[in-house]
């Protein structure tokens, strides 16, 4: 089992360094750190996925066509504008950001991959981007200045760190992300950055990377409005030696646990760190026909508005938890199925379930809400975690101005 | 063209009867109407198109089966429980529905919709629900009360009728709808009925009508989640005479151009009386390669809560309008995209285009906002509409209590 590492962050794994730097992205005048740099002392082997979006970020596609060898060695990210929707400016700037991160490392441009989380439609101050770049001093205990750097209507920095046994060696495996919100929001926007220092083959990076992001980040939704920018970048510089670690080894296994690990912590708290949100849902599908059934039940029920609502208002509604997965298309056999909210079970065996309205009331309170639902077709399982739907996150979104 | 008939309702063509009971569906001691019959003097052609929830209601299941031979005379309607998830109970509790209103009536109880909307999971009070229908006199002038009692947190009544020519004849069509929300909001349930004296072949009645519906109804979101109970039917008694309208024919082109005239209308009503919404969103979607896409886009646009609380806070902000794109699928050319927000183009050309704040924010105020999006990749266009995501929503969706 991987072990926590109070504290711990993207720098935690061996070689790894970041530091941040105050460039005023979106106001010149600003005074809080906005650009950063992390950095590998070695190249890594690298995986990346991206957002879906037809609509994508320059960086985004810059990133892409840099990831393409499967080697990185630095990520520049900044927040504050997005650099989406900028034509060939936006292409422009974003490799520039890469060619003044490279000169600043001392490493090859196509090594460096870009992340800019911000507005839409702005385009990006680049004298003081440039100049914030190079003022950046890169530190073995940077992680969560970078964590802070990419924040925006973060209310918290989002980094962990774990070690896990593999081969019979030690490593580290650690992660910073950045949530949902801005203080100028226009998506919901969603980096994780993941570092080991284990070595680690491409091949198997980019095949444990793709299963654990569909079984984290892919699974958190704080409003089901999908960002022109989410990035998740994994890297392993091998910088604590060992054999390679390679595809369906028990050291995959390993790597893959404590990955996972870090994903679904930093996944669970940009669900509850989400704009607005004062409660985290977490959502457990089980007996479904199919992992994708399991997986639509799941996330329609996160990202359903009223049963969002139901839960900022403490309602036992599981009538609603029934409309999301209808909703969803997930086949239910509605005479085997079985609806939860915490331990408190509201609809089984056919019928609705016998209730009592302070055990209901009392499931729903606290930070954190469990929604249990078996469909009855088949042995499929995913979960979820999204946030509630409060006054805050309408006044969060409508209270913007230009 | 059609013309308007002020007032008009569902039982504006002639042969069209409706009236209303106080059932106490909901609270034994309510005294607002919540039971009601729509009734046509003969059989009628019919066609119906339903939610296709997994989880569908019991009155749906009813109605499909009732409406499988293509014939109906009349519908009966409640509103305060949905009778949905409530097994084999609900299953007889629907069937005993349309056979009391069948009895009431005279007329075979497979010639009977059912539509039921409400709470799920709780059961029907058959005693008080077959007081009330026994109670129904139903009348030529019935139809808005009828538009009323199956209101739940509807502000106000939606019913509609127009004059058209057809085969040299005058006929009319005419129809009620319910839109989003319950005093007791469980769901976004939508009903429409919808009657015609014109004589319209069954083949002619249901094409018209899958198409009609996919161009008005299903174009209308009011928080993404799909009802367990969402129902259109519409019922041609032929009461004003002459010959059959047949498929493919002038006739059917005027037919077909007043139906889309009423539920136009009635979509739009139900859009603009969202839960909690103070403002209509239209969205016109132009330049798209494929129908599919450009729906896929509106509807986006429609449903993203990024969006609609920009909407409410008239914030100039397109980007998220590029985002809703971007995670609809819909293939765009971003530069030859253009996108506006009523008469103000805010992206052209594949740049920003410069923007007067007050214009900006002038496009935004009043009841009605239009969103346009030219994406540059083919020549198919759609409409939806939506309404914009108030704290007004979340209150009334998180302060029921049971």
């Amino acid at each position: 089992m991987p072990k926590d590492i109070p504290n711990g962050s993207v720098t935690t794994p061996a070689g790894f360094l970041a530091g941040v730097a105050v460039a005023g992205v979106k106001h010149a005048d600003s005074t809080r750190p906005d650009v950063g740099l992390l950095f590998s002392d070695r190249p890594c082997t690298a995986a990346g996925m991206f957002t879906r979006s037809t609509v994508e970020g320059a960086p985004v596609t810059v990133s892409r066509e840099h990831l393409a060898n499967g080697r990185a060695q630095a990520i520049v990210a900044n927040s504050g504008i997005a650099n989406v929707a900028m034509g060939q400016t936006g292409l422009r700037d974003a490799r520039e950001m890469a060619a003044e991160a490279a000169a600043k490392l001392g490493i090859r441009q196509d090594d460096v991959i870009v992340a800019s989380t911000g507005v839409i439609g702005w385009a990006m101050p680049m004298d003081r981007i440039r100049k914030g770049i190079r003022q950046v001093e890169v530190r073995s205990d940077g992680g969560i200045d970078l964590a802070r750097a990419i924040m925006t209507t973060d209310t918290r920095p989002k980094h962990v760190a774990v070690e896990f046994e593999s081969n019979g060696r030690t490593y580290c495996a650690g992660g910073i992300a950045k949530g949902s919100g801005m203080i100028h929001p226009d998506m919901g926007t969603m980096f994780a950055f993941l570092t080991t220092d284990a070595p680690v083959e491409g091949a198997c990076l980019r095949m444990l990377m793709r299963s654990v992001v569909d079984e984290t980040f892919n699974m958190v939704s704080i409003d089901g409005d999908t960002s022109t920018s989410d990035t998740v970048v994994l890297l392993a510089n091998g910088a604590a030696g060992g054999e390679p670690i390679r595809s369906n080894t028990p050291a995959a296994d390993s790597f893959r646990e404590a990955i996972y690990s870090v994903s679904r912590r930093l996944a669970r708290e940009i669900a509850a760190d989400g704009e607005g949100a004062s409660k985290l849902i977490e959502v457990r599908i089980s007996g479904a026909r199919t992992l994708e059934e399991a997986r639509k039940a799941a996330r329609t029920i996160t990202v359903s508005p009223l049963m969002k609502s139901a839960v900022y208002g403490s309602d036992f509604n599981w009538g609603r938890i029934m409309m999301a997965i209808g909703r969803s298309g997930a086949a239910i056999a509605m005479e085997r199925a079985e609806v939860s909210i915490g331990d408190v079970v509201a609809y089984t065996r056919g019928a609705a379930a016998s209730v009592d309205p302070a055990a209901a009331r009392s499931a729903l309170q606290g930070p954190e809400v469990t929604i249990s639902a078996n469909l009855g077709t088949g042995d499929a399982s995913a979960v979820a975690w999204g946030c509630d739907l409060t006054e805050e996150y309408v006044k969060i979104n409508a209270e913007y101005t230009t």
